[in-house]
């Protein structure tokens, strides 16, 4: 258990919250919500589903000429992930300009799929998807570390849930596999969804963007709990790790830190806040670079 | 197991499918869904969640007489029940006038509350409150038959939810207590929470009317699976039904029947369309007359 940890002050901590404090709580409220996009799996140099979103506006540049002067689909056909990049990276420093035409891109990338049709080009995508630099699937871009916790929480009565900004139904088809959570137990960003003859199809119609303050409240909708444990690594973690934290009972929030240019990435760009929320609040904080054995399986 | 049921075509069809086809599914993808008022607990002569929300609004009106003179408050402070459900009947046949006025009072009935203060006052309602013609505790309105047929499917290894048109956070405290389904696999109608300073409050804008169509959206969202099992007795449940009769695998579609005066209540208002589907698809039809021993345990 929790063999990728080195012993110190984060793991003593988990050890000190799951062994000691949260067995006061009845099992059945010993939810454990888990961002994903760097704080489960590597989110750099770019999100994982970006490229899984590229690629198809690359597909639909192919099939319809006209996309091809205008963004996203100009940076896509070109494979300029550096645009893609900055848009997000903009979106954090409070420019949106970049990040709305992406996410109109992104919304009618895989419209009008039946859920069941969706969840193959998922499929699809990880069994062949590769990490531009690290070199391993996709598949094989979760923290092992993390990982770890997740089993080592579950065998102390824990129900993990993943509540990310990614898409819900992007993650759904592999987070099984990876961490041994469920699709029920999958909270995600989400496009409407259409019902007609029996299926249900996407649109290109937001519906939750789950990030910020939207996730406590989704976290609720699914739950029907406040958490008592909490891991995130960005900004928009902050309000699920304060909801957390906030419970009148034993709790304990947790923010990953990206320190590690050697074995994974070295940024805090998207995360200041929150590392300094942990800071002045007493957050446990895992160092990848010294909290963590290795990085990956 | 299925005690309160007759012999006959329903009990046997259950039987046919837990004991037989559904055993060449994966048990993870056993998922069944209920729809609650009506299927699993009496929704007559007014919806349940309608008591709390009109003892709310007379409280309301005592505390501001201003409100007195407009509907629905007239009608609460006056315990004039009928006004409420006229306003649903009417919208079951497509008059929305009075639901209108009715959804406004309700969305602001108990907003501004944390969801835990939220619970609480549920919780106090359901400690006191008793039917009105039945003479029995809220909480005793479940039918005895639908309790046996969760723990027989619980018992051939499927998952439950409730899917209903009642609000999701009403229900949540006494699932549990009343059919064995835990706060986590409630889903129903909700109104938009807001995050500040560590807790989520309700607000008075409504966000998901799981009703119709919206049902399999919500399923899908919550479960990330198509059902092989869906009960209902409105037709606001047919696309929940359709959604899970639609699927590639062995399905199974119940509607019930409210056909006894004596025991419970006849009525058809509202089901017409469900009970002419199910008999032009072959879906099971579970007559409360003729299906069920006792009603009530």
């Amino acid at each position: 258990m929790l063999d990728s940890w080195n012993d110190g002050p984060t793991k003593a901590a988990i050890i000190a919250f799951a062994e000691g404090a949260a067995k006061d709580v009845a099992p059945e409220d010993r939810v454990a919500v888990f961002d994903n996009d760097g704080t489960l799996w590597c989110e750099k140099p770019a999100y994982i589903q970006l490229d899984f979103l590229v690629r198809r506006m690359a597909e639909q540049v192919g099939a319809d000429p006209s996309l091809a002067d205008r963004q996203p689909y100009m940076a896509a056909a070109a494979g300029d992930l550096g645009w893609f990049g900055d848009a997000v990276t903009k979106h954090y420093l409070g420019d949106d300009s970049g990040i709305k035409l992406l996410a109109a891109g992104i919304l009618s990338a895989y419209s009008g799929l039946t859920v069941e049709e969706h969840a193959e080009r998922v499929k699809a995508f990880f069994a062949a998807g590769e990490h531009p630099s690290l070199k391993r699937p996709y598949t094989a871009c979760g923290y092992a570390p993390m990982a770890e916790l997740l089993r080592y929480l579950e065998g102390h009565g824990f129900t993990n849930y993943i509540a990310s900004g990614g898409g819900r139904d992007f993650m759904r088809p592999v987070t099984y596999q990876m961490y041994g959570i469920p699709p029920e137990r999958v909270i995600g960003s989400s496009v409407g969804l259409d019902f007609a003859d029996g299926h249900l199809r996407t649109t290109a119609t937001p519906e939750f963007l789950d990030d910020g303050p939207v996730k406590p409240v989704r976290i609720w909708d699914r739950t029907g709990r406040r958490p008592i444990f909490a891991a995130g690594n960005s900004n928009g973690d902050i309000e699920m790790l304060q909801f957390t934290a906030a419970g009148t009972g034993p709790s304990m929030s947790l923010v990953v830190r990206h320190d590690d240019a050697e074995r994974e990435f070295d940024y805090t760009v998207g995360a200041e806040k929150a590392l300094q929320i942990a800071g002045t609040h007493g957050w446990a904080v895992a160092s990848m670079r010294e909290d963590w054995i290795r990085i990956f399986d």
